[in-house]
């Protein structure tokens, strides 16, 4: 068994990276997504665990404190992150686990957990994301700009991701992905054991 | 158009990497093998450019001197090498450049050309690459349990390759190193082109 990978996910809002998200772990049961702590009350329905894994500001706090969050922040007063017991035991069992998160967060997993792949999903083009954001018809124009302009800031930070992920067609875009996950497989420090099986004859 | 990648493939005998590249070229139009420089001879028949680049000792020498050789070594008196100007004019202009070497010449590649890839195939099990070395029937059992040897004495420089290949069924082994060449395609450093583009707009 194989360790899996640790898969970050970011794009800017309309690439469709919750689209081919989805449609990655429909077609892949060795993909897990990670679960974020938080120190938020549950909302009615939440489980521990499942949604979230709920925690008071001490233990959140002496969970950063110890290293044991691979990326954190605050928002609206409660802070979010991504535990990494959670995540590592996933993928000691072969599991790869997915993180979609935004770019701040996604560099900082980099420096916490250096085997990350960092994949940074991409419209074709911009007046496509922009085309994608204003179908919707759900935002307000302003709302739209406003994206747009956080997606051209966004972008920047695209050069620091490993990959880049251009969905075009969304089922292009999850075999892309897949490709991305077989190749890494396949990278030498991903095959020790079988390696290590080879030489002991 | 983006540069083309240089893959860098080596193997013990018997691990079908032959076989493999042989597919591997028939199914992509955009990959092609270099072509040595050497200080022997030619053959009748040879073609200069495309069996050989054929080369004084003054000329081959020169070219080593300047940084001009990728790699380079001595055999049975003459010498052998990859000229960095043929494999880098064929990768800017989109091609992927294949170089089937040794281990030594391999590692020779990467220091010279930290961006190639170094691909290591190996036989899915000791026994399997015993039973194809045996199975030839063309070699004498001395010349096999050499053959052995050597492959074991390879194995522990596989470790600094990037990928290993596993050659069990050949037409797998052949789609997992277009999976390879497909996912370095997705790497930032080869998308700065398009997210130049996307940035401007």
């Amino acid at each position: 068994m194989n360790k899996g990978l640790l898969i970050v996910f970011s794009g800017p809002s309309g690439c469709g990276k919750g689209t081919i998200l989805k449609q990655f772990l429909a077609r892949n049961e060795d993909v897990r997504v990670s679960v974020s702590a938080t120190t938020r009350a549950p909302r009615e329905g939440e489980q521990e665990g499942v949604s979230y894994f709920f925690k008071t500001k001490e233990e959140f706090e002496e969970l950063v404190r110890s290293g044991g969050m691979l990326e954190h922040a605050t928002y609206v007063g409660n802070s979010y992150g991504t535990p990494r017991a959670s995540v590592e035991a996933w993928r000691e069992e072969g599991y790869h686990v997915v993180l979609e998160i935004e770019v701040q967060g996604a560099l900082q997993v980099k420096r916490n957990c250096p085997d990350a792949l960092l994949v940074f999903v991409l419209p074709p083009s911009f007046e496509e994301l922009e085309r994608r954001l204003t179908g919707r018809g759900t935002e307000e124009p302003q709302v739209v700009a406003r994206r747009l302009a956080m997606a051209k800031e966004e972008l920047e930070s695209a050069g620091q991701y490993d990959y880049i992920l251009v969905n075009d067609v969304v089922e292009e875009a999850v075999a892309d992905l897949e490709t991305i996950v077989n190749a890494e497989q396949m990278k030498t420090p991903h095959m020790q054991d079988f390696l290590k099986g080879l030489c002991e004859v």
